[in-house]
């Protein structure tokens, strides 16, 4: 197996840190947004979509959308709950992660750190802001009452929201009004076989 | 059960045309965005993140976001592969479909049709349709060599981008330029079962 994929990329640590904690391992292929990579076309042939992370099984099929590479790492392990309803939940978290929390905060963080936050990107770093907040309130709502997105268990749930929201600041989110999410980053960072980004 | 949606929502008639090819029924509670329902207090109660649909069932429990729900409902039918990677890849087109697609088609659509394409939103308007296209070719290039997204087996990936692509004129795309994309959105309206949006 490889990874095409950034360590920067919050989508891609997802994959790193599923593998740290399922004891896997995996050849990693360096791609650089900035210079390109994903733009050649022997990536858009791999990956239409142009998107890391991209996984390539040793037989070459692909496997792209970092969630979907986390739901086919982790099938059969413990961070994957087993009856239909919790299984859907922890999708649901999943698409809240690509819907309203990603495009919000991994965005405002792009522009921020890797833009250095241009004055033509102004207004749309402060619509960002503006609803990456409100998604940041949904966790936390969640997390004031149960350690773990989806109750007692940690999960995909739980690694699809970390990627983003633990470098949230730099981005140039305040996390300090949310004390469940802090508590909950704090307690990710305890989970055997933990690595950090990068 | 019960829905709270919308009918002329794409998100919503995803759940709609799920429960009729499987044979289900389920209460509807209408919502109407534009009027603050999904605003209200009550409503936010049980769905934090204020969009619809949202499925409620007997017992209480909630279930958000479109592609969580076809999860839940179609748990164990022919319309969900059962080995991992198969698994893995419709729920790759299912995360593609929130990321690069719905954001974008669906969103050029309510600019046009709920909000009569006001000059404000001509600009954003004109990136949803170039990103748009873009999606549209991703899953041409994947139609143009099988009959489904994934292959030969109608799945909930099918349902989930069916939704917006089938009323993407709706939002000013033109198909005349994809036609494996109209071919296959003839064959979905062939299914055993298939309604209507609306």
């Amino acid at each position: 197996m490889r990874i095409y994929g950034d360590k920067r990329s919050g989508n891609c640590y997802k994959i790193q840190l599923l593998l740290a904690l399922t004891g896997q391992t995996c050849k990693w292929t360096h791609m650089d947004i900035l210079r390109g990579d994903t733009r050649s076309p022997t990536f858009l042939e791999k990956a239409p979509a142009g998107k890391i992370p991209v996984l390539e099984l040793d037989d070459g099929r692909i496997l792209t959308e970092s969630n979907a590479i986390l739901n086919f790492l982790a099938a059969g392990t413990a961070l994957v709950p087993t009856t239909p309803f919790e299984h859907a939940k922890m999708l649901e978290w999943q698409f809240f992660e690509q819907y309203s929390h990603e495009p919000n905060i991994a965005v405002a963080r792009f522009i921020k750190l890797y833009l250095g936050l241009p004055a033509a990107r102004r207004e749309e770093y402060e619509a960002k802001h503006a609803a990456g907040y409100r998604a940041l309130e949904v966790m936390e709502q969640q997390l004031s009452r149960t350690p773990y997105l989806l109750g007692e268990q940690f999960s995909l749930a739980d690694i699809s929201l970390f990627a983003y929201t633990h470098v949230a600041d730099e981005g140039g989110f305040d996390l300090a009004p949310f004390p469940a999410i802090r508590y909950w980053l704090e307690l990710i960072t305890t989970q055997p076989g933990f690595v950090s980004m990068g």
